[in-house]
Parts: C-alpha cells; structure tokens; sequence
C-alpha cells in the first residue's frame, strides 16, 4: 500500500514537472489568464477569477486594469438600453463589481474599459449574436435549468452543407438528433426551428441553447424525442461569417429583394425538407413536423404556413405577427384571409404564438390574433413579460417543445 | 418590363423599411457595430472596419475609442514572446496601424487597450485557445489556401456524445466525416487525431482549421476521403469548458494522476475506436486506421502506438519526442525498447515525425529521431521553421492528411 502510494506520488510529481515544463512555454497556455473553473490543475498565481457566482446568486466581476480609468460592465439582467454599473478600483489595478443576485438565466456580459468593449478575459465562454460577442454567464437554479448542461443523455448536433438549387448555394444548417437516434432505427418527428433577422444558422444552439433544452427536456420525459433542424434563413447567406466562401458583397437591394420574394421558404420547402427525409429517419407527414420561429423565422413561418397550409401540423409564431403593410406603403396581401381560411381548415394540431408585452413587435401579435379571432382560427397565445430577446426565446422554445407530436 | 422593375422596386423599398424597422430595435443589432463583409445590407453608418486586408495583403486594424490613452496590437506574425506594435489616434479618437504585406495565414491577434485585453470590436471571428479567445485575420493567398472555406464540397462537424467505461464519463467528440459521406453507402478509413495540453475536442477543428483543410485536400484530390476523429485527451474531462455538466474541482495530482496512467489512451482503444466502428462505415482495418497527435497528444501517439503496436497503419508524431524521464527523476521506461522493436516489426505503413527547429520539445524530437535511428527503425522526418504553434500543426496536418491510406 505505501509502495503503491509512493509510486502514484512520484507519477504525479513527474507528471506534473512535465506539464508544468510544456505548459510554460506551450503556445496554447503562456500568458494566458487561465480560469479556474475550467482547469483549476494549470491555474496560475495571481489570475483573476472573473465572474464568480456566489453562494446567495449573487455575482462578483473582476477585472485586472491598472492602466484603466473608467471600466464599467453591461448586462442582460439589467434593463433599459446602454444601461451599465460602474466596477470599482482598488489600490492594485483591480477591478471590481459585485451584482444582484441575480434571477436564474443564462446572461451575456460585457466590459466596457474606457469607451470601449470588452469582453470579460477571464471567462472563455463567449456567444455570438449576430456580428456581437458577449461573455457568457449561466446562473444556476430552477429558472435556468433547462439551459444547463446537465448529467443526462446528449444529443448529437451536426453542422451539415446541403445544396440547395432554390437560392442556387451550397448552404449549412445545424440538425439536432436527439439521444439514442445513433444507436437506433426508429424515426422520428422532425422540428424546423427559424431564427431572427440579423442571425445565423448559429444562433439557436448558441443563443438559444436549443441542445440543452432539448436533451432537458427529453430527459425529463417533458419533450418527445425529435429532431430540430436550424437553418439559415439569410436568402443570399451561405452560413454564418467566416464559415461560407467568401462573396461579392451584396447589395441592400438584393438582400432585401430576395427576403421579399420568400426565397429562404421556398428554399425550406423544395431544398431543406426533401434533404432531411432522404438522410435521416424522419417520420416523413404532417402531424411529425414542426415550425417555429422567431421574429424574422415568425414572419418566414407566416408566409409558410399560409402558402402551405397543408405542411405542418404544429406550428409557433414568437415575437411576431401581422405588421401594418400600409404603413410600409404597401397593400394589404389580397390573399392574406383566403390563406389563413385554409389553414384554419387543415387539420394543424397546434398554432402557437408567443411574444411580450414590451416587444416593439407586440402591436402587430394583436393584430394577428384579431385576425384569428375574427374566423374563430384556434390558436394557443403565451404572452411574457419582456420584450424582443433571447431570453423570451428560450423559454418559449421550452414550453413550445413539450407540446408538439402529442 | 418597366412595371416590373417598379414592381421589385417597390419591394426592395417595402422590405427595407421593414427590416430596417425591426433593427432599429432588435436585440440582435440595436447599439452594434456590424462588421461589414458580414452583412453590408444592415451597415450602420460610421462603422469601424477591423480588419482591412489591403491588396498588397498589407492589413489595416482600427479601434475607436476616444478614451484611450494606450492602444497596441499582438498578432500571431509577430515574433517575440509578448511582442505588440502600437496604435496611433486620430483627433476623432479612432486608432490605426497598418502591419504588413503579411503572409497568407490564419492569425490570431488582440488589441490592448490601456493594459486590457481586447478582441476587436469590428470582427465578429474569434477562435478561442484553451481559456483564451483571439480575433481572427485570414490573408488569403497561396500558404494560407487550404485553411480557407472554398467552393468546393464540405464534410460535415458532428459533436458527438458518448459513453466512456474507461474514464466513467459520458464525453463529448467531434467527427469529421467527408462530403459524400451522408449520401453513400462507401466504407472509409478513420483518422484520429489529438489535440495538445490545454486544449480540448474544439481544438483541431477551430485552432487547427481541419474542416477547411480536409475539404480542400478532399476536393483536390490530394487526400483519401476519410473520417477525422477529434477527441477531448485530457482524461478528466468530459468536454470544452462550459459544454459539460458541471464537477467538482479537480485536485492537480488527480489530474496529472490520470494523465501519467494513460488513461485517456486506454479509453481511445477500449471506448472510442468501438464506438466509431459501430457508428460509422469505417474499414475496421489497421491499414485504414491512423493516428496523430500534437504536443500532449504526440505524448499519447507514442504510448498508444507503443502498448498497441499493431492497431495503426499511420503514426503522425507532431512537435513531441521521446523527453528526458531522468531529467524529470523517473527511471527510463524499460520496456521502451521492446515496444519500439515491436512496432518497427508490426508493418505499420507510415510513421511521420514532425517538429521546429525553435520548438521547445525540439531536443525531445531529436532524442526519438536518434532512438529510431539505432535500430533502423523507419519514419519520415519533417522539419520546419518555427515552434509550437498552430501555424506549424496547420501545416503537419496539411502535408501528413496526403499521405494516409495510399
């Protein structure tokens, strides 16, 4: 027994020289500001541990700046726009600023030093919304539960290229197969999950935390295991920055134009759909398939089901619903009431709309429902507080999910 | 005709109104300074572009900040631990430099902004290194070819979940697998490939730009199609940070422990290699098997090439040799030569050796070299420039992915 611990203890002193030896030179490591709770074994003396959750939800942010004379720090948990708190200064350059506590809910922060942003060097987890990083923040407890990585059975997401003869692109999207698809011969109902102007392909599984809510709710038994498919809705986009062959750039006109014609719907509907079914197991009918989405991905989901009423048995409008075309200079959409007539009459099983109450948008969701009203078209309406913002969006695709293939 | 031009007219002005309308307050754009190549139809006026590749592939970076009294910039074609060139302000308050013509590569770089370090505001690109993020630059050009997203067919990222008895945890892994792949019924050869200390399974595919590079050498017939396989090697940890339930903090000697063990070795034979074959169309075969790793993951290469001789056709060993144990108080691995004699008898068709001559294991790589060399042992020695840099692995990778499986 103490020639076994002898032994254990010179592997790790050996073990440790060595790493220490690569690490302090290694490339990936020098210089770099370690955070401690993703490898607390190479922390280095003196980091600065930033943000820590504490104990009560309260926050601690800490940010190292001798040189610094304003640092101060925004965050989704405040409200108003440009809102920020000042950090405080102490006699070493630190910087310091503890907040709430803070409601359960997966944040995005950042600093701002002197005028400009900065994310929080202490933190490697960051999100990106649209062209914006943030530093992210995950406060544990019940309302964010379901956003957290938990000790349950994952899903795979695939970042997959298709082609797509429509939009005339070879494009990415993002298929989410839920835990076991892998291991089993079963098919599955598919969910088709739209995101907003000024998004990507990116932004439901890093935004919207998609796979985490997912497998949450699988697990839990509150969801049935599906596949959910993210898109692209960007007509002229291939996939998010960075990850398409580089373009001309577009003119605004062509951007728009190609948005105005439903170019991304029919590209859903004669490119997305039909590739889906050929390389997955996808119960391939109408009750099993599944739309949502938000703001832009509401307006892309507004135009599908009323030109293919027909295609989806559930259905999820969030944070959007009939604007004033009038009010755009243009006419109604002659067609507008004979669409929504059809669908009312289609058998759907679910029409969905979620917004809140402080969404710029929340004007053209009354406008909606009292379009249904009028035809008695049944819906389910989940109004939040809140307004245009993730995270509505989250907790609408947590509640949308458990309804659907029911 | 006239009519129709009025009409697409009409639309495009419609649409932009709309759009223009929901930016103007949505949570995905308000306040953001948009990157122009990314979305020119939503620029904002007086926007920052950051970077600016010239055509001399001389770069512009800009960062406006008023407030600054000190803003440099360090970027990966510098030389010198540390290394920065300054900014210079203009009387609006925006900072320039121009570096360059520089080399066709994939940098990281950083701004620091009175002694913070900053990500560029203006590029929405980053790549993150173990705990550390980074704005990224692509120069395009002929060195730097293969690491760009071209029009070519793209294979498909899966982030894959799977169970690991050997280190008693549910783990994540990325498979690569080629264009093709989705839409046959082909069988192909499998590449695992290790990343380094500090990094983790976003390693290769980030750092690395393996999609990019095996798309490329795929598409140009200069590489076998084959699957990639990236794993997590650090054997305590399930996933990259944040995208793995939460655990306790790790003790320094537990983690060196499981590391000296070879752990993470044991668990690529006995958990990962079964679970790709079960999962993919693979030749189970050693001659379609192949392994490489950088760094750490050289270290790992070698034991698990020594304890399983005749498991992999293909050995690439990058920037690690055979290190000084006595340097580091253990005894000489005994059975060392045995293992190499062994495998020198096994028929493996390839072993690859790579390293800088400024790479600090350099002396290591040497001592493997001089080792082989005693018993004629056969491997094929590449020597670049530089150190231990994702610059050199980029280039391992590009030149030892041609030579797998052939």
């Amino acid at each position: 027994m103490k020639n076994k611990n002898r032994k254990m203890l010179k592997v790790i002193v050996s073990c440790a020289l060595c790493v220490a030896a690569i690490f302090s030179v290694n490339s990936q490591e020098a210089v770099r500001p370690a955070t401690p709770p993703a490898r607390p074994a190479f922390r280095m003396p003196n980091i600065v541990v930033s943000p820590e959750v504490l104990p009560d939800n309260k926050v601690t942010f800490r940010l190292f700046s001798p040189k610094a004379t304003e640092v101060s720090i925004n965050g989704d948990w405040m409200t108003g726009v440009g809102a920020s708190e000042p950090l405080v200064r102490n006699d070493t350059g630190l910087w310091t600023i503890t907040v709430g506590p803070l409601t359960p809910e997966f944040y995005g922060y950042v600093f701002t030093v002197n005028g400009v942003r900065v994310l929080d060097p202490g933190n490697p987890q960051i999100k990106r919304d649209g062209t914006r990083n943030e530093s992210i923040l995950l406060v544990p407890g019940k309302e964010s539960e379901l956003y957290a990585v938990n000790n349950v059975p994952h899903g795979t997401l695939a970042k997959i290229w298709y082609n797509s003869p429509v939009l005339k692109l070879n494009r990415r999207m993002y298929v989410y197969t839920p835990a076991g698809y892998e291991d089993g011969k079963d098919e599955y109902p598919v969910f088709y999950l739209l995101h907003g102007g000024g998004g990507d392909e990116d932004a439901w599984t890093t935004l919207g935390r998609t796979c985490q809510i997912m497998d949450n709710l699988i697990a839990q038994g509150k969801a049935k295991p599906m596949i959910v498919v993210m898109t692209n809705g960007n007509p002229l986009q291939a996939a998010a920055p960075g990850e398409a062959p580089a373009r001309p750039a577009t003119a605004a006109g062509e951007s728009m134009f190609a948005m105005g014609q439903g170019l991304f719907e029919e590209s859903l509907v004669r490119d997305v759909i039909p590739y889906i079914k050929s390389h997955y197991r996808v119960l391939a009918n109408r009750d099993n398939r599944a739309l949502a989405g938000l703001s832009m991905g509401g307006m892309q989901t507004l135009n599908l089901t009323g030109k293919y009423p027909a295609l989806f048995g559930y259905i999820g409008v969030m944070s959007m619903g009939l604007v004033d075309r009038s009010a755009m200079g243009l006419q109604p959409d002659p067609e507008q009431d004979a669409k929504l007539e059809a669908l009312k009459n289609s058998g759907y099983k679910l029409y969905w709309i979620g917004c809140g109450v402080d969404d710029f948008l929340y004007n053209s969701v009354i406008n909606l429902r009292n379009t249904l009203d009028k035809t008695s078209f049944k819906y389910t309406y989940r109004e939040s507080t809140g307004g245009h913002t993730w995270a509505n969006w989250r907790i609408y695709l947590s509640e949308f999910a458990p309804l659907l293939f029911k």
